[in-house]
């Protein structure tokens, strides 16, 4: 039996050009995915995640490529900083929404005040009595928005894939909306398998 | 004995107004402290710290002031983050400074990048091979110059006023002068003991 299976490994895309280092590792397949889910799609794809993925696709091939350390950022800052006192308690969907659509606004409003805004979320919950579901969407907004604003000069006309799981990429897909893009949510999962199989072949 | 002790508790500051909330906690004080030493003071003052403060005085009159995570978002990063693995290892000097200098500039030149570069500490070492030094100056540099970016507006004429440790105030001297502000070293010790001395009359 063990005759029949052959083990490949997909490697990894790095990007060498000075000032522009970065690397992806599994992304590259989902990419890869999508250029056979829609074939001759050029333009953008954001992968949401914990080091979100921006790259630039010409068919199949991978022009351009950039990293986000968002989802990783919400994940320190909310164990690790002082914010975590803030985020502590019942997470209220509602007011976790209403927050995030301020830290959006912030964010997408001032990419370039990230490091003078994340505080706000301490001082929201100190000075305004904000809940821990509102403080915890306004770091997420704020982060998404600024992530967003960062790379807002690689948005272009088309629709943009969003690949990842449902409820990180319905909120990229709100930022994006904020600032007059549209984008189309592609299951993580359905653009890994597209991609193996087209390595495959 | 204990009658001839008078103890006294020096309140913080907020700043209540709707988009600029924000407290301080002891650089209250130093300020005080600072328009004691430079009696007439007007214009921006930095104290450079874990939770960095920006504060704009008019005398003794506190203005306005912001809070950049900065010091906190080094600490977390280093340690928690993926990039702890860049900064793992002897510490050279002399690299850390030569990163330092690069992601200064790369803070400085597109602060709206910040979410998009930090991720390059990580690339650096794994594509670059630069050292566990280096890579710990080009997160230093990136979030200083990411924090003095986002400040920029508020940055006068007048040399600005550095509280705080010698060496974290060095750094900060530097970033300013790459963008043509010059700026003046107070030990903060210095300036909480004349800020203590000038809230008890």
């Amino acid at each position: 039996m063990a005759d029949r299976l052959v083990a490949r490994i997909l490697p990894g895309v790095c990007q060498k050009q000075a000032g522009t280092e970065d690397v992806m590792r599994g992304e590259e397949t989902q990419l890869l995915g999508l250029s056979a889910l829609r074939p001759g799609f050029s333009g953008l794809v954001v992968l949401p995640g914990t080091h979100s993925k921006w790259a630039l696709l010409s068919g199949s091939r991978l022009e351009r490529f950039g990293t986000a350390m968002t989802g990783e950022l919400y994940e320190v800052l909310s164990t690790h900083s002082v914010l975590r006192h803030s985020l502590a308690g019942n997470i209220d969907p509602a007011e976790r929404d209403a927050g995030f659509e301020q830290g959006l606004a912030m964010g997408l409003d001032a990419p370039d005040g990230l490091a003078a805004r994340l505080f706000k979320v301490r001082s929201a919950a100190l000075l305004s009595g904000r809940s821990a579901g509102w403080c915890a969407g306004l770091l997420s907004g704020l982060l998404i928005g600024s992530e967003i604003g960062a790379f807002r000069g690689w948005i272009g006309e088309a629709p943009v894939p969003l690949i990842g799981g449902p409820g990180l990429s319905a909120l990229y897909a709100q930022g994006l909306a904020a600032i007059g893009a549209q984008s189309e949510i592609i299951e993580a999962e359905r653009a890994t398998l597209a991609g193996l199989k087209a390595a495959r072949t």
